[in-house]
């Protein structure tokens, strides 16, 4: 028996509150960061790396927190579950779901670790180079997962970046279960090409197993599996998934499905200023769409959308009302 | 005797965190707001407005601490002293000062009360209303003022709306004690015309006895001496200051000294997007040119520089560094 319908997309991530700065690649060499990538970090790494940092600032972020605020932005509606601390900026990222409409599901609590943070340093070029301490949102385990909102979402949406945690693959793998048991869809992003690097026996199994739809980048999709050529790559997702959108920078993204590979351009934007935030806006405009059944190639121009919003201003979450975009 | 000269400029103010958040007219008005003002609330109905609002940002904030990190970013010395809490956003706080080298005396810990913010609306025209829960900044009294670090500015700079609390007012006069027992100059700014309408005879007592530079705006001036025309009220604040630097909007400022009255220009702004900082900005270009000696006409240039920058981006601290302006 199937769960009432409550929310087009729901979302489980790390629950992280973004601290923003602005730095030379001179900053980037001298702290041995790798550009464009998400590092994990330690408390004192975090603390050195923030000292060394200019003034920034705290907006809420999460890559599937961000998607889940996107499909809200449109006007769909969504829900989110991951960890977050009795602290202020717990309250903070709390505050920042629920003020676009997103239910929040935070788990249980869990002691005196803090909230998660993502040090973001975004370069002159508009890339952003992350370096996260995930504090309480690491304890994100099955017993956080709440099956009745699983159950609640036509398509569940998750981010590899939990895949850097046994605790949060067994999380993954039951939400994925639950939705499947529901008839729900099951979507993950790859979100970062060296976590795919990492774990990358898991995710193949994964995609293989329990994904219907899978975003991700080229580089994260060639890391998958292991070739040089996109267009191998591309074969090979075809054939592990029923649907996978390949964003391709700024020439938009790729659609691949049992009917065929279909580019869609991207939406030109006038100065970017800040990328992040901009994969995760994608996969929320073409959520948003999916879940109003339209065609694949209407879902990626929505993305598109998304995507140019964010990356038009600093910050991982719209400034404006991405259904105000829509014409 | 005098101590060594460490800074051009000392602030002294209540230490925040501003939350900021974009709303329309209509919100103002259903939470009867004062627009453009800046009210004191307490942690009840701070909740309540933080619960109203929408997404919000969060960055470091307080008057006289913007002021300073301005004073840094034109290249000048600064120092602060203000209260936070050993909270997370106490220690954003700090980072934000010591990431620009403004020097920052915190003050004695003061148990459990966290750290003040204030939670900022910004209209569609630009314009801010502030609602301060003060915090632990609000316990501020004349032991958290450091003496030498007083001693060793060439101008102290105190923040009016620490006269809504007769502890910060009493640090305030003792503060300006010491800086001119040491030969500093002392100057304040009105902040609010309503913060001066509640205390409009202790700080025309203050303006007579303690303060060498004022400033503040043409609505502020007019309250601080209950008159009607402005050409009064600057022939009223000519006979009360050694020198008054008045704003008045888009049209720029007024110098008001012994040698006379001079208006100096605005710099043009292509789009206001927030009002929030322009005051405190403008004080800090106008202090680091007299820190200089640079002419009275050229402090209010830079003053008007500074302004222009913070107010065509959100936020309320520069988002570049001030002397990359100069020519």
């Amino acid at each position: 028996m199937s769960a009432a319908l409550k929310y087009d997309v729901v979302g489980v991530g790390n629950a992280l509150v973004d601290v923003i700065s602005h730095a030379d690649d001179g900053f980037i060499t001298r702290y041995e960061l790798v550009k464009g990538s998400m590092t994990l970090v330690d408390t004192d790494r975090a603390l050195f790396l923030y000292r060394a940092l200019g003034t920034a600032v705290e907006m809420s972020g999460g890559s599937a927190a961000n998607t889940m605020t996107g499909v809200a932005s449109f006007g769909g509606t969504a829900a989110y579950i991951g960890k977050v601390s009795n602290d202020e900026l717990g309250d903070v990222f709390g505050h920042d779901l629920r003020a676009v409409g997103v239910q929040f599901r935070p788990g249980r609590p869990d002691g005196e670790t803090p909230t998660g943070r993502c040090i973001i340093v975004v370069t002159p070029d508009a890339e952003r180079t992350m370096n996260t301490y995930l504090g309480v949102s690491s304890l994100l385990c099955t017993d956080d997962i709440h099956d009745e909102t699983i159950a609640a979402g036509k398509v569940l949406y998750m981010e590899g970046y939990l895949y850097d945690r046994p605790e949060a693959k067994d999380a993954f793998r039951h939400a994925a279960r639950v939705a499947h048991a529901h008839g729900r869809q099951v979507s993950l992003t790859l979100s970062d090409s060296f976590c795919v690097d990492r774990h990358r026996t898991d995710f193949r199994s994964l995609v293989t197993d329990e994904v219907d739809i899978l975003f991700g980048n080229e580089t994260e999709l060639l890391s998958l599996y292991e070739v040089q050529s996109f267009d191998e790559a591309v074969a090979l997702v075809q054939r592990d998934c029923h649907l996978a959108v390949i964003t391709v920078g700024a020439e938009g993204c790729v659609i691949v499905s049992r009917d065929g590979v279909r580019p869609v351009p991207a939406v030109p934007v006038e100065r970017v200023l800040d990328t992040t935030g901009a994969g995760d806006l994608f996969a929320a405009g073409f959520l948003f769409g999916y879940t109003r059944d339209l065609p694949l190639h209407e879902c990626a121009k929505l993305g598109a959308i998304a995507a140019a919003e964010v990356i038009s201003h600093v910050g991982p979450r719209p400034l404006v009302e991405l259904k105000s975009l829509l014409s």
